[in-house]
């Protein structure tokens, strides 16, 4: 990697910022922690709490903030930056560039006839894709992927090996699904007759915007009429259950074991952290932010911080109450027993 | 699709019901939801909330209840029915018929010599299925799912992709299977010995009975000495966690997340709502409702509806927790520190 | 299974304990539990909640502790033991001994030509290995198996089916990988751009200890600069969520549906339940008990059995606090009616 080794001035040049203090011009040529880089690393800090382990750090240049680079104390030259997060991100793709992955079908893919699969993607062993499915310049299908009838993959998108895209599921460009996700998996719909639960066929289907990236193991069910909607730039963690007809705003992000019930509609850009439980036919506005293993029961209908474990309120009150639960915890019995009497 | 379409009359005869106010004899040739219907389509609600968007819809026909039938001020045709979403779902089958699958193993199958494949059973490229398993009549395996040894598949029973079955498993006629299912796995048991956690071999299996569906990445373990139930009828939606020994009641059906710990067993035509937690060792009786989020750490003895997110209640008691809780949110440490004076 | 038939002083000497009252020394040739045991079989028992199941079983021999032995009352030849479950265990391993894989790549198995397949290893057909990936002797890949370059699995470690292991992943020797798996996926990651989020590349990766078990549709991701570490003989049930840079400390146990989230450290021999969530970033000392469905918001400092849905407390408080919300439940508005006049 030796022509990829870059001096401050040249790391400015990629990625911004200006230099702080660089005592020595030093040129690095990796990416590190601040715990773990070298003299030859580059490191990043954005986090006031972590001053001590940034004045400590052994990396040769540290990306930071202004506020802590005029505070820093430690002996790394020091490049500050508004987002010294985006600046390192990029320069993990200077150091680690994406291997370009071989164009064409591995022989060991099995396609149907009438599948349109442009020269320019890249299908691996033990991939199948049904009839009619059509498959973009650029795509790469890893192995063990199953890509079912009508389905459509757009542009540069990569599925991880493993990965299961039902019948008439549409997936944009450049998006990016982990391993052992399903897409388009029959929505859980059912309606009682005399001889039991009748299944209700789900003739909607999924469809997934561009730059769209779905965690390992998530599932994403199709609709029952209309389909379920996963917008634009919408970043899904693992283990997240999305049922029929629900749709996803534009860049929402959503955290690991988080559900959605049916028909819910999420804004744009909202942050839903890990292990939130949304329930069916509720809609929540864009700029909601939901904090962890949150319970939501009723529609958001402004924008803000919310939260709570048996219902959801604005984050400040449900502080409040979780502060109020912890303190009847301790004065305990106390309580009722001055009500009972 | 010109052969299939349908008046009113040839609906009724299909489906039931009864002309309510068919002003328009008008054929329809497709179905879709009250907001999306065309002059074309015919519709369904049933639900009074809807009353509004019902009297909107440009529907050709409505099948409706009785009751919104008599209230119905909108322009279309209306089919009066005890059950319309019964016959809704039944026409979503008619202009939607199942596409009949080739029979026949695709040459990318790997079957073992041993397993016994019936002739009209479909087999696709990437299956793999070992030793001695049995395939019935009308079974549809598709591509990359694993069938392991002894395992036994009953008539027309269809398995998505990349679902694995494992040794000895047995699964009954007409069931479901969603993608990346695991069926079999070894149930969580462990016990101590001095070089530190010994593996538990779980020599029972799981046993699957009829007209049963399974969720996508829905897990079920096998039983330690006996065997895991899945009964006639149930219906487990995504993600779900059935552990070891567990048993499931006829006609049950568990939504999205939820999780039932080693032992438990649930009675017949109990209705679980999404990210349930059901412990180990209890018992469920039959026509029990279990509100969504719920955490169940005792049994339940008397059928009815319950809820609670820190142990179970009968739900009315639990809204009333609810209710408390927020309540006290509201009027927050005003509560303790009137206690504490 | 005649050869394996064994008679009370044969069980001893294979798995200890002594003969307590073994009035018939009846050979068995089989285990069963207490409920199903007939008297050709050995069954145990290790929990007083249980005796009148004990004293009732037709098993011909039972094993269990020197207390319930005392107190027994049946008709079965009694072993007592100080680990009835253990000795059970080793007893079932007797009379079930592992099938021995044939070793060997199946012709339909996909191997990149630089990987180093051990030829003690057994890789089945639909089984892709990518480039540099190193499988030691003994090792058994199910079918539908991924193995992603550079990746490296140790020694008699097994994967079961559709497991997916992403690149430059290790996994030590002995383990257990249950089906559809995925481990080394990308850490969820992201920073704000103009242009919306720009993922963050992992650069890290997963390093698995030996003897370690992994759950069905388990996740674990990769780190995005050091690794995500599960170490020696931690035990992952099913559907359990590890984000990126998580370290789970030696024989460290873990229930289905729980999650941690990125960059925790959780201690060794740790036993946590299921449906647990845990934040990022914290730290949890060795020897910590959390219980099932416990939401930890803060740092274990000190070993010992925590519990709580609202953030965790020691368990002895968690208990009291569940108790006064009950209580809160059953008084109901009268509470706050007080309060407020």
């Amino acid at each position: 990697m030796q022509q990829k080794s870059l001096n401050p001035d040249e790391i400015i040049s990629l990625v911004g910022g200006r230099k702080y203090s660089c005592v020595l011009e030093n040129p690095i040529n990796n990416i590190a922690s601040l715990e773990n880089a070298k003299s030859s690393d580059v490191a990043f800090c954005r986090d006031s709490k972590l001053r001590k382990v940034l004045n400590q750090s052994q990396a040769g240049i540290v990306i930071t903030t202004e506020k802590l680079a005029s505070q820093y104390t430690g002996k790394a030259s020091i490049i500050s930056h508004s987002n010294p997060e985006l600046a390192f991100s990029e320069l993990i793709d200077h150091f680690y560039p994406e291997k370009k992955t071989l164009s064409g079908v591995q022989q060991g893919a099995y396609i149907h006839p009438s599948a349109v699969v442009h020269q320019e993607a890249s299908i691996a062993n033990g991939v199948t894709i049904a009839e009619n499915a059509s498959i973009a310049a650029g795509v790469v299908i890893m192995p063990g992927c199953v890509i079912g009838a009508e389905a459509k993959i757009g542009e540069n998108t990569l599925l991880h090996p493993n990965v299961v895209v039902y019948a008439g599921v549409s997936i944009g460009k450049k998006c990016i699904i982990q391993a052992n996700a399903t897409i388009g998996s029959d929505g859980f719909g059912y309606t009682k007759s005399k001889k039991g639960w009748r299944k209700i066929q789900h003739i909607g289907s999924v469809v997934i915007g561009d730059e769209v990236e779905i965690g390992a193991n998530t599932c994403i069910d199709r609709g029952m009429l209309g389909d379920t909607k996963i917008n634009r730039g919408v970043k899904l963690d693992n283990l997240i259950q999305i049922a029929h007809n629900v749709t996803v705003g534009d860049n929402t992000i959503m955290a690991a074991c988080s559900g959605v019930a049916g028909s819910t509609k999420i804004g744009n850009e909202c942050m839903i952290a890990g292990r939130v439980s949304i329930i069916g036919h509720l809609t929540i506005v864009s700029q909601t932010i939901i904090a962890v293993g949150s319970f939501v029961i009723n529609s958001i209908k402004e924008a803000g911080m919310y939260g709570g474990v048996v219902g959801v309120y604005p984050q400040k009150k449900n502080l409040k109450l979780i502060a109020v639960l912890n303190k009847i915890a301790e004065t305990g019995r106390a309580l009722w027993k001055k009500e009972e009497t």
